[in-house]
């Protein structure tokens, strides 16, 4: 027998003292939303029966997630950052907005503030040169016909040979692998870096504890995050996901898309002032117009700043 | 205009994918929750149209209240607690289970392996003398028929006179206003220690910053948090709230219940070797049998545990 009781009057008019609406301060949107937030967890309470032990043990597990800083890591492995771009998606389509690089999923990892510059940017600190491929990486932003796009700033992040980032990484050195890159008169952006390799949960992390319980792996192919920003275009976060990647279409945070699939080109041919194999990336990135100046900008998230 | 997507057949696929339906490892149960989970989220974020900013700092709130251990906090002071006593009342009248002490919440600052003890129990180790009023605290704990239970456990736990709790509060000593009593042949508890002030929040913490937003303070009436346990009857976790508290009515936790409210005697008898005010507070507590053993014990949750 299922006993419910947060149907009632007595549970409704609790719920709503509870979210403040007995009250005029604060804020009338949070109280709003924290109303259904309660009204939707005793209901989940109530539909499975959710033992006691269960219930301690979700707030035991927020204490530990939380701790680790890994909430933003749970939301993308649990798919929720995806649906927010699949709903963007559709709310773009309901007003005609169309075309362009595809956005994908931003992750938990940038770093405000990298270095900015014009020019071929050397990315990576060298620090494993000899064991990481030199990757040469460029292309175009494009406006919505297809013309380049000078002066866009093209924000870029990625992991080294280990799937690991600077900052979050403490071993490796400021802004490793970050850059700030401002396209040139033809548009282009051009990157020296190395390959990155494809990212995994902690293995010993709240995330990865999560998806060990629900059968899932916790790996992302290798891949390159871009925040593409110019005045008078919507800002576009987006990733190239490289082909060839085992785990390209299998991806815990189900960031790949199709039209972010990057192609790499392998060389060895002594060009480039690199002795031995190395490879190259092209990707083009197109941009919208924006429909007002706010669609300029990334999210208000909050976001890490290396304090240098 | 309000789009949405979370109740097409794609997104419920990618839902029940996420969520582990997809593989045969894991555990049944997580994946049951996480979907449900999941499937809630997104009719939130879809209904109330939730924005990009939004989402992101309710992750960041997570990643805080987490890194400040205060999810147990959070889910006391937005009633979810005290609605699984509610519900847990219900289920109980649906069997025909009831009478003895009320039930109220456990809060978040127990502390496991408190000092045992028989007779009377000095509580409070002396560093507030002077400050703080003497407490001459006992009862008794009956059975069902009103007869006294003897060698029924009292672990018993609350604030000083700042209404912080020692293990959260470094300043204290161990087990400072923490310990388990073994009732006596009559079913008696008897402790000596001092008038706790009422708790209330950090100011600086997240869950006051929920609280802010919602208009509602973060203060609790003083209180003595109690565990009750002894072989052959249901465990009880519950509260003495004193009569005469500002809060006592208005308490941030919902935890004061009808049947919990402690009346304190104020002496200044020169009596019970007190010189100056000191006070007398009588609480009985009357007990369930045990429909089953596992309702012997509390629940599962996980507590504190001191390292001495």
């Amino acid at each position: 027998m299922t006993v419910k009781i947060s149907h009632t009057g007595e549970l409704t008019k609790f719920f709503e003292q509870a979210a403040g609406f007995a009250n005029d301060e604060g804020s009338p949107r949070l109280k709003q939303i924290i109303l259904r937030f309660l009204q939707d967890s005793a209901r989940l309470i109530e539909d499975l029966e959710i033992s006691e032990n269960e219930f301690w043990h979700a707030v035991d597990y927020l204490n530990r997630l939380g701790g680790r800083g890994e909430a933003g890591l749970l939301v993308a492995g649990l798919g929720i950052e995806h649906f927010l771009d699949l709903l963007q998606d559709a709310k773009d389509a309901a007003v005609g907005l169309a075309g362009g690089t595809p956005r994908t999923i931003e992750g938990p990892l940038y770093v405000a503030g990298a270095p900015i510059a014009t020019g071929q940017v050397r990315m990576d600190d060298g620090s494993e040169e000899g064991v990481a491929t030199v990757m040469f990486l460029e292309g175009q932003v494009l406006d919505p016909a297809g013309q380049p796009v000078p002066g866009a700033t093209v924000d870029l992040w990625h992991a080294n040979t280990r799937g690991t980032y600077s900052f979050f990484d403490q071993s490796q050195s400021e802004y490793n692998l970050r850059r700030r890159i401002v396209t040139d008169a033809e548009g282009y952006y051009r990157a020296r870096s190395i390959v990155p390799s494809g990212y995994g949960c902690d293995p010993q992390g709240p995330t990865q504890e999560c998806l060990d319980l629900l059968g899932r792996h916790g790996q992302r192919p290798a891949h390159i995050h871009f925040f593409i920003s110019a005045p008078g275009y919507r800002h576009l976060t987006t990733q190239i996901n490289l082909a060839g990647d085992k785990y390209l279409w299998d991806d815990f945070a189900y960031a790949t898309r199709d039209g972010l699939v990057g192609e790499v080109q392998m060389r060895e041919d002594g060009a480039r002032g690199v002795s031995g194999r190395y490879v190259e990336l092209r990707f083009d990135f197109q941009l919208q117009r924006a429909p007002d100046s706010e669609a300029e900008q990334r999210s208000g998230r909050p976001r890490a700043l290396q304090q240098v």
